[in-house]
């Protein structure tokens, strides 16, 4: 199974489960059509399905075969994921995501084409929170519906729902800490763990693991080395995507040049910034770090800032060193090989992205 | 059982859920604390429990006997609503819920108490759309692990799913329906169907059924049998809902006077009212409904126009036909005889409730 190959069977998992839920919301009312198109457009038009690629190879990693169920299921990531998506979209007020308008932008645009009463941009608020809400509904449905016995969905059950609390939570501690305005190296890691690197990476590889065929101590033993491998890994994949807000080609990252400058996003990356600053360099990121208004000029004042005071070379020292912890964990456990090797690969399409 | 000790027993499986699952934030981070303090007092701090109360007898009336499981099952009804209620609020932009600050302004007060950056709002909404968030995550769990057997449990999901997903699109058509400006008694009273009837009765209902001892047949049988009785009871439970919040008593609905007109909802009973208006009663509704600093003579003169009309009065009719309809489905089918009588008690509960 190549990721490409893999990336398609998931695409296609999504495109069939929601060619069989999408129909019932136009049956329900016309008016619900838009919900359905909207969800459809989201989640088809997505990416790297990166997070099901960890639950694929977690679960084949247990010696268990190729197969559809399996597929399906860490498919359901991908909802999960829009949900997360959706929301944050919302409470960010980001108008963009993947080059297109946010899910609130477009309902936002409905309204005003239809020429309804109130105010666009609150309707657009709330079809996108309930949109979410469906979407998280669908990603269960999709899980529990997948194709596994229901013992195997039972064992799954504890860290699906330690995945979803987590990443709800991560959510909420970003937004405690862009109110604090940030500052603090340790808790912008925390942030990036719950947010990152747990969701987007250890618990997806719990999650295949808790379907595959395995007792529970391999379960309980896999999972821990899947620990060791996923969270420096997804910190590092967090970093990655720090460096990418600041000094990413729009071309390629599909968000405007230092759109996380303009919106003030408290990274790692920023608190290893004001740690070293000089008082004209603290005096820089004051008065440019979160001006919506933010110009090229500022922004390359930020970009020097930032390389200047050694904080991009020490992120990337720190992406780096996580990395080799993660292979380290990968290549100290017995597990099937195809799956090793295929997540030495996703380490590095994590780590070294440019988009 | 009795109502109260029904009542009494979801509280208490409501608690030990809780006092299990709300440790879990902290543990992550001690700013998480007041997430699970705020989802502790708005789950706990609910009143008649009738969404549970209908699951149950669902369960009971295939049959099954009385046992933790199946109160566990229910009350996770509950945590759904919380969901549904929180997300509402925030849609709305309600400041209160049951005579307290809306969850989105429990947090815009935290924010300001703390001293934070940025919009004290914007963050009340953020925290109140996580919450959401994980009222719906912790519903799933508290359902699945009811203490059912996987293959109750995976029986139940097709059910579960409908409920949840129509309990959103409900919430959608509402929003959708405010934003048109209403008048169409049609449109209302599908609203009411899938945000009240299908969610508050008839699914949880089909709920009970599909978690209990019968065969897919007697199942399929019972649940439609609880469709002929939820769905008109459902809508004489939303209608009466319209009634109390128009003529309600703030006291015991614990909402302001007139709440639903100063928001200016577009239920039927005001469907009824624009049908049947004179030119000037129309223009004091065109006046008066939706404007927010209506004060208690506008509120009076709102009374008297849906009186006047005629609109009241219709309601009352349709409540009772519905309620007769209800009971009618209820004893043409065989059933649990105490499952019967706690459901013709609840019909009665449900439509001539005063808060």
């Amino acid at each position: 199974v190549t990721p490409a190959d893999l990336r398609d069977r998931v695409d296609k998992a999504l495109r069939e489960f929601l060619a069989d839920a999408m129909p019932t919301l136009p049956r329900i009312a016309d008016e619900l059509a838009p919900l359905a198109a909207a969800t459809e457009a989201f989640v088809l038009d997505a990416g790297k399905r990166l997070r099901p690629a960890f639950c694929y190879w977690g679960h084949r990693a247990t010696g268990a075969p190729d197969g559809t169920a399996i597929v399906r299921a860490a498919a359901s990531l991908e909802l999960l994921q829009a949900c997360a998506l959706v929301h944050d979209d919302v409470i960010d007020g980001s108008d963009t995501r993947r080059g297109a308008p946010a899910v609130h932008r477009r309902f936002a645009a409905l309204h005003r084409s239809e020429g309804w009463y109130g105010d666009p941009e609150r309707f657009g608020q709330a079809a996108a929170i309930l949109l979410g809400d469906l979407a998280l509904i669908w990603a269960d449905a999709m899980l529990t519906g997948s194709g596994f016995a229901a013992e195997s969905l039972q064992r799954a059950m504890p860290v699906w729902e330690a995945m979803r609390v987590e990443v709800m939570c991560g959510q909420y501690l970003d937004v405690v800490e862009q109110a604090r305005g940030g500052g603090s190296v340790e808790r912008a890691l925390r942030v990036a763990r719950y947010k990152s690197a747990k969701y987007t990476i250890e618990r997806p590889l719990h999650l295949g693991v808790s379907l595959g065929p395995v007792t529970d101590d391999d379960a309980t033993r896999l999972s821990a080395a899947f620990s060791g491998y996923g969270l420096p890994l997804g910190e590092a994949f967090q970093l990655r995507d720090d460096v990418l807000g600041v000094y990413g080609d729009p071309a390629v990252t599909g968000k405007p040049a230092g759109d996380d400058l303009r919106e003030g996003k408290r990274t790692v990356l920023v608190a290893f910034a004001a740690e070293a600053a000089t008082p004209a360099q603290s005096e820089a990121l004051r008065r440019h770090l979160g001006d919506p208004q933010l110009d090229d000029d500022g922004v390359t004042v930020l970009r020097d800032v930032i390389a200047s005071t050694g904080a991009l070379a020490r992120v990337e020292q720190l992406i780096a060193t996580r990395v080799d912890e993660a292979l380290a964990a990968l290549d100290a456990e017995p597990m099937d090989e195809a799956a090793r090797a295929a997540l030495r690969d996703l380490a590095a399409a994590t780590s070294q992205r440019s988009g």
